[in-house]
C-alpha cells in the first residue's frame, strides 16, 4: 500500500463519522504534515455514501496542532442541489476540534474554457534537474520528489533577505502514485512557507487556513497519472504575524491548471 | 443609518444565534448581493460576546440563492487558543442552510512585515476619473462608487473576447462610510465576475465559495477612513463550469494591502 493511502485511510463509522490515524511517513516538525490532514478531511466526503460529483473547493482551518495518533472526522452534507453539494467537516482529537473544513462538490459539464494565469515556460524537465536535498528535513518531505528551477529551500539559512519568495518546481509523490483529488489537495500544501524563502531564516510558523480550488476533473487527473506536476508558489503579503501565499499546480502536458491554492500562515518574529 | 449598517444589522438571539434581514439597497439580480451576505456572516462573530481579536480569514460557501427576507445565522466558537479563535457559521432561511462559513480571528502583535505583491503604480486619482455607469445594473452597484482605470464592466456586451480579465479601480461605499471589517469583507466581493470582463458576454453565474484574508488591523482600517481604496481583480482559470478569481484591496496611502480575496464561481455555457 502506498504511504499516502495508508496516511489517508479512513474507517467509515456510523453517523457521518470516519476514523483515521496519523502516519509517521508524513510526520512534520510537530504532528503530521498539514497537507495530509487536508487530504483526510477531503477523503471523508469522497467516500461518504451521499457524495455527489467531484471536489471544486476545499477550505481547511487548522485550529490546533494534531497529536500523533487516532482522530475522528465528521463529514456532514449541508446542502445538496441538482449539480452541487456543500459539505461541512470537523476533525476531533481527544474531545477537541483540531481542524474544521468545508468543501463544495459538483457535477461538471463541458463549457467554454480558457486559461488566464500562465505557467512559466521553457523550464528544463524534471529528468534534467537534481532532487531537492532531504537531510535534516521532516519525514513528510521524503514523500515528495521536488526538483526546483527557482526558489528552493534556502541552504543554508543565511538570513540574506530576498526580493521575492517565488518558487517553481516539478513535484510528485514519492514513490510515484497516480494523482487523485486527495493527493492533489495534499500536494497543494507541499510548498514551503514562503517566509523561509523570502527571509532565508527559520521562524516559528503554522498554517491557520488553507483553501484549494480544483480545476481538474477526474479525467484530467487520470491523464496526469504519476508524472511530475509543475508547481508555482509565491507570497502575497507579510504583516504583523500573518502572511498569505498562493500556489498553482499545472499538468506537464498542455499545460493545464490542475489546482490553485491559497493559505494564510501565522508567524512569530 | 448607513444602508450598509442597516443591511448587516443583526439582532442577538440566545444560543449563538443572530437574526438578520436582506436589504433592498443591496439587491442583486436574484436575492441579495453576496458581499453583504458575507459581511453578515462575519458580523455574527464580530458581535458575539466570546469574540477574541480581529478577523484574519473568512470563507463563505454559498449553498443556495438567498430569498429576500429574514434569516438566522448561528456563529459557534469552535476553538479558542491563546491568541487565535476559530469560528463556524451557518445561515439558515426557511429551515434550509443557504450559506455556511468559517472564520479565524486573532490578536496580532507587531513583527517583521513586508509586501510581496505590488499595486499598479501611477494611477490617476479617483477625483480625476468618471464614476462607472449604473443604468440597468442591480441595486447593490449603486452602493459602491467605482472608478475604473482598467477593465470596466463591458459597455456594451459585444462578445469580443479579451486576452485577460484584469480590472483596476478605485472603490468606496456610497454614501462614503469609514471602512471596517464587515465593509471590507463585502467590498472584496464587489469585483464583477471576471467572465463578464473576459468574454464581454453575460452568462448565468453564481459564486460558490469566497475566501478573504485580512491584512489590515483595526488601526489601519481607521487610518483609511472613508476614502477610496484601490482594487485589482483578475481571473486565474476558466474550466468546464467553474472559474476562480483573485482580488487585492490596497489602501490609498503607502499603499498597504488591506485584504486579498479569492473565489470560485459557477458559470453556464
Amino acid at each position: 500500500m502506498h504511504p499516502f493511502d495508508t496516511a489517508t485511510l479512513l474507517e467509515t463509522l456510523p453517523d457521518d463519522r470516519f476514523r483515521g490515524h496519523t502516519s509517521p511517513a508524513y510526520a512534520n516538525m510537530v504532528g503530521p504534515f498539514g497537507g495530509v490532514t487536508a487530504a483526510c478531511l477531503l477523503q471523508a466526503p469522497m467516500q461518504h455514501t451521499a457524495r455527489l460529483g467531484d471536489p471544486i473547493a476545499l477550505t481547511v482551518n487548522f485550529a490546533a496542532a494534531l497529536a500523533d495518533g487516532e482522530f475522528v472526522i465528521t463529514a456532514r452534507p449541508v446542502r445538496t442541489n441538482r449539480s452541487t453539494q456543500h459539505w461541512s467537516m470537523e476533525l476531533v482529537q481527544g474531545g477537541d476540534v483540531a481542524a474544521s473544513a468545508s468543501a463544495v462538490f459538483a457535477v461538471r459539464r463541458e463549457t467554454w474554457s480558457a486559461p488566464e494565469a500562465a505557467p512559466p515556460s521553457n523550464l528544463p524537465g524534471p529528468g534534467t534537474l537534481a532532487r531537492s536535498p532531504l537531510a535534516g528535513r521532516p519525514a513528510w518531505t521524503r514523500r515528495y520528489d521536488m526538483r526546483f528551477t527557482r526558489g528552493p529551500m534556502p541552504e543554508p539559512f543565511d538570513e540574506q533577505q530576498q526580493p521575492d519568495s517565488v518558487s517553481e518546481l516539478w513535484v510528485r509523490d514519492d514513490p510515484p502514485r497516480p494523482l487523485d483529488f486527495p493527493a492533489l489537495a495534499s500536494l497543494c500544501d507541499s510548498f514551503f512557507p514562503r517566509i523561509f524563502v523570502r527571509r532565508r531564516k527559520v521562524v516559528p510558523i503554522g498554517t491557520v487556513s488553507l483553501t484549494t480550488y480544483f480545476h481538474a476533473d477526474a479525467a484530467l487527473l487520470r491523464a496526469q497519472a504519476d508524472r511530475h506536476v509543475l508547481g508555482v508558489a509565491r507570497a502575497v503579503n507579510f504583516r504583523n504575524g500573518y502572511f498569505d501565499q498562493s500556489a498553482e499546480v499545472w499538468s506537464d502536458a498542455g499545460p493545464q491548471l490542475l489546482a490553485s491554492s491559497h493559505q494564510v500562515v501565522y508567524y512569530r518574529e
